[in-house]
């Protein structure tokens, strides 16, 4: 609280305070190249706000940030010069995987006398462990600092933006985009002010993101030119990430060929369609020597793909992979494959099973720089889902898992819905048994035979895994329109090098750089608001994992039937009797039998199903007792009376700290929280009439239904 | 069927053939003015067709048209010379009803000697009169014809057009349009070439219609200059259409002194507000000075209007009343005023009561040329509505019935519907009794006291009824999208000259003309197809009355619980109980005791309700008897499964013709069938599903339910 005007752009977890312990000390880069220039920019203009200074070499220092020497066996070492070529990637680079960047994010923090020192394994990990000391604040400085290595559990990090540059007359600008327009373009262009991107470079840096995919997934007609006569716009926007470590990919349209190329088709393996794309890459390359790779979403929900021409997702990925190959970067390639044309009346058809069906068969016959990219769960970014089987199914295939960070079905940035614990859920979850890997060690280790399995610091190499996220950020002065989803966007990043890092732990974390002068009541009013807030969110939705149940097109807010009778493939068959979706083998869908034993068994069977999950994979009686010793109809009436109870406790929980928090914070957050209540009592009493009309079974605490 | 290629621009009931027995024989008009000058054009293209002639004053005649004679005491008599003014209203009109068009649309048509004579009234009954004659064809021209005087029921017979300037990125071009963009605009202008708004004229007066309103009722942004420095373009619209009868009329925006004047305020009471109406009005007049009136959409679905400023609807109709009374033109203001934003779990509000709650206590508090603009039913343009309470409950206040042509909730010129026998059941419909008069009697009758009431063709008088019609039509080559939809906008002018005629007898003529050289194969079965195709429509859509369980938004196809927890005031209640809405006086929202005895008591009670709006009226069980003699859950089976099976038996019918139809024509049809049949099935299913998912009561004759 100052007496100064409020900036007009939050700072999101990097506020000036946040800087002070480092810009109160000597600190020293001991390196050379781009992104020693970008800490030395970053620590003098800590030390221009708090008095430090930064020492030359050789000088005195509290800290000193410096490259592993090459003898030392951890990370290639090779100090880039300043030529954007440095920072690229290749084949020839030791240790890399096809299509990652050469190794180097890591490093090993530690005290060297009365300095604290941050050893980079290669250039980038400069950056990160300047980010962490910025983490650590005054603790970075205690002599009795252990010492650490620190590395990415994921060597892919990306923050995929489903950003147009036009307006969509439907979508918007930014497809299920809570948070404004796009920071990149606006009224059909690149912005001429970029200054922001760079703020969000170095935000997104702080979190451990090393990659950002400009463009929406359904690449229409005017974005589709990023890649050839517009591709000086991603140019741009490249050499603003690349201080911070960040390289863009691009989304790109699979008919490219016809649209772009005047060729009169877009089949994977005609000879012209080949050389396009080729020569198309190659171009790219030549501009943006450190591109990222491509994004494609091909055969899905109307967009183009191989289908057309009678090829399969591995023909239509590995041509695009052989384009991208000599460049060392990666396509990723989606799984989000089903047929959003189904009948409802079909009940063989699940659209749970669509990408196992799709892909698994596949498996082996990727090249090595394809990474199927699949959602973490089986339908679409629900709210509670099991975790996607296809991610346990490939093991001769690199996959990406994806998340959400933009909250479609959380709530839209409204609802305060803080998603790692989801997250952590799904990277935590061990398909194969209690003691098997997580899925996070499973991706990282990536595919079978691929050699670049996680090994620990010593390798040095970078490990193979990918996690990519949908963003949640827009032109919105918080970023994020609701301050507090700022939370998940920083999440995403510290869970992609820590996947198995506490949420609660991030949660803090997070709330110590963004709110750094909070007292202990803010804190922990902060950390009870948000840390449950998904189970809250949860409790007042759709029930059981059933899903859906929105408003059909937007997706905000109920409509318990508003996808029943459509052909989107999410139904759940509610009648007087019960509800839920058999997907068991014996008598359903079959989608149980996708997953492996144990898990198969485990949702298999009414009695060891979790839950939570009930309802996705089994019809019920709504008189059915849950595991918890309630019954389904109960349960319903009971989570969304407490659901909608517990958002009001919010609100005023919110309002105790009224006194501690930037009153322009707190007036976005109380605006927010006030359409979550009407929202979250909204949803409540829908479900609950819906639930008691259908059953008839009355509520056993008699409370208002209607 | 000729060997010429297929005109551009379908004909619709003008085709060149109609004008054959006009063309082949010798034609006088004795008459001069303006639309002596129309029907002289209109002989001449007909002879050039087919070598008849345009005889000189005192030649040979087969077919003489001329006005009547001042003393003969019929219609007041005054030949207009060919300036605008001569069209205009006036109070000085002797015989005229405030607001409405001198007296003039009747003639007598009869034999002469060996010529057939048309005797107009006015100057637009030479008009009228000729294209009487155009409908008979031979028959005009038979020794025995009996002499017949032919008069509009209704004085005011508009079409109101939804037309946007600009394309809304919601509603498109046309609102609830289903038939292309406007006529009258394109890409944000006045189109250059309007040649087919002069063809569109001239339909519409063969078919009785004498004014239009050029643009949406929700008047947005640029439409409203439409009024002000947009006037040119209302201008030159207005001199296409004068030629054939019809004045234009403009939508306002109540708030146009605050959005076009820089005033501070639109209080209807305000003398600043009400000088700029007047100063605006008289520049509209000064303009166009046989200008039709306005047409106002307040207070109702967000639209401005009086209530912002705490004043009455009828303070808001009559300050313009007040500006447009010099000029002896009126304001029609719409009754369709209702809460959209309520809660749906608020049972006591009832939007059937609205239109009757807020005016009904303002009857004799409107101006002379206030007509207060009644939807048919007391909702919105469903497939089956009782009619409005409204136009039974002000005997003081004129009024208009309003029709919506354009089929927002009947298909959307998808399905084939014709609407007329709905229609009729409204303008026949006698709310105080079975020997009361009809609904258009009492329109036509106009307010008590006003003197204006029908007294035959004697007094000269122009009827003081109103019967306003939402446009089918776009620029689409067909007019209406589907074809065969022509026959609604054909209907509804022919209707609103003689209300009691029979809908099968209207379509017959349409049949005749449109198709004149039909054999009677197509004629029966154009004929058969299309006679019942309204209650083949209300039987596989929303069952006995409940109305909507359309998808929001664009109100195609099902959705039973679409419209059930929104903001509309729409629902039906169903539970696995029952279904309906109790709209009685006893147990449920009084909207029943809104009409006058003895059907207040009639729909009151569950025995005397017409099945076919039981559920509008009565919450029943699914076990409920109909009349009908079988329950309702059997009636919703049975009326689904036989309507998806009529929509079957119309494809075989049309294609059964197919050698007897322009094959454009045809093929169009025959999209469109298909695409009914798919939909039709559509309903079906998810109709019998969600019914028998509540009810659990298996279809009698086991016939497939999923």
């Amino acid at each position: 609280m100052t007496d100064l005007p409020p900036p007009v752009i939050h700072p999101a977890w990097l506020p000036p305070p946040t800087w002070r312990p480092l810009g109160s000390r000597r600190v020293r880069v001991d390196a050379s190249g781009p992104f020693a220039d970008t800490v030395r920019d970053e620590v003098s203009r800590a030390c221009s706000l708090f008095g430090g200074s930064l020492s030359p070499a050789g000088g005195p220092a509290d800290l000193i940030l410096t490259l592993a020497p090459e003898d030392s066996g951890a990370a290639p070492r090779s100090v880039p010069d300043a030529s954007d070529a440095a920072f690229r990637f290749g084949p020839a680079a030791p240790g890399a995987a096809p299509g990652f960047p050469a190794a180097g994010d890591g490093f090993r923090l530690g005290r060297r006398g009365t300095a604290t020192v941050v050893t980079a394994d290669g250039p980038s990990g400069l950056l990160y462990g300047l980010f962490e000391v910025i983490r650590r604040g005054e603790g970075a400085f205690d002599p009795a600092l252990a010492d650490e290595h620190h590395e990415p559990a994921f060597g892919l990090r990306v923050l995929d933006h489903w950003d147009n540059v036009d307006v969509h007359p439907v979508m918007g600008q930014v497809e299920r985009g809570y948070a404004g327009g796009s920071l990149f373009w606006h009224a059909g262009r690149l912005r001429d002010d970029l200054t922001r991107v760079g703020d969000y470079a170095r935000l997104l840096a702080a979190s451990g993101i090393n990659a950002v995919t400009v463009n929406n997934v359904n690449v229409h007609a005017g974005e589709a030119h990023l890649l050839t006569d517009r591709l000086g716009e991603v140019a741009t926007i490249a050499s603003i990430f690349r201080r911070y470590g960040i390289r863009v990919h691009l989304s790109i349209d699979f008919a490219a060929p016809v649209v772009l190329g005047d060729l009169p088709t877009a089949d994977p393996l005609d000879p012209r369609v080949r050389r396009w794309w080729a020569d198309t890459t190659d171009r790219v390359f030549a501009t943006i020597p450190d591109f990222g790779g491509y994004l494609v979403k091909a055969d899905s929900e109307g967009r183009p793909g191989p289908f057309t021409y009678g090829r399969t997702h591995a023909d239509g990925a590995d041509m695009l992979a052989a384009a991208l190959a000599p460049h060392g970067a990666p396509v990723r390639w989606r799984a989000f494959v089903y047929n959003h044309r189904q009948d409802w009346r079909d009940r063989s058809t699940d659209r749970a099973r669509a990408a196992h069906d799709h892909f698994a068969p596949l498996d082996g016959q990727f090249a090595d720089n394809v990474i199927l990219q699949v959602k973490h769960g089986p339908m679409d970014f629900q709210t509670r889902e099991p975790v996607s089987p296809v991610l346990f199914a490939m093991r001769h295939t690199r996959q990406a898992v994806e998340l959400q960070v933009t909250q479609e079905y959380t709530g839209q940035q409204k609802h305060l819905c803080y998603l790692p614990p989801m997250w952590s859920e799904v990277l935590g979850f061990r398909a194969t048994g209690d003691s098997a890997p997580t899925l996070a060690e499973r991706l990282s280790a990536g595919p079978a035979g691929s050699g670049s399995a996680v090994e620990g610091a010593a390798s040095g190499r970078t490990a193979a895994g990918v996690l990519s996220a949908v963003a949640n950020v827009g032109d919105d002065r918080f970023w994020t329109g609701h301050p507090l989803a700022q939370a998940n966007l920083y999440a995403v990043g510290r869970l992609a090098w820590a996947p198995d890092r506490d949420p609660a732990a991030i949660l803090d974390e997070w709330i110590s750089l963004t709110f750094p002068d909070a007292p202990p009541r803010l804190r922990h009013t902060l950390h009870t608001l948000m840390d449950d807030s998904w189970r809250t969110y949860e409790h007042y939705t759709a029930p059981l994992g059933v899903g859906f149940m929105v408003r059909p097109g937007h997706h905000y807010g109920p409509d318990v039937d508003g996808y029943e009778y459509t052909p989107w493939g999410t139904y759940h068959f509610a009648d007087r009797d019960g509800v839920g979706v058999d997907r068991t083998v014996a008598t359903g869908t079959g989608f149980a039998g996708q997953y492996p034993a144990p898990w198969s068994d485990r949702y298999e069977s009414l009695s060891s199903c979790p839950d939570e999950l009930l309802l996705f994979f089994h019809h019920v009686p709504y008189t059915h007792v849950l595991h918890s010793g309630t019954t389904v109809i109960q349960h319903i009436y009971d989570t969304h009376f407490a659901g909608a109870q517990r958002v009001a406790e919010m609100q005023s929980a919110w309002q105790s700290v009224a006194d501690l928090v930037d009153p322009d914070v707190h007036a976005r957050v109380t605006g927010r929280l006030a359409e979550q209540h009407r929202s979250a009592e909204e949803w409540r009493d829908q479900i609950n009439t819906y639930f008691h009309r259908k059953s008839g079974i009355p509520d056993a605490k008699g409370r208002p239904i209607h």
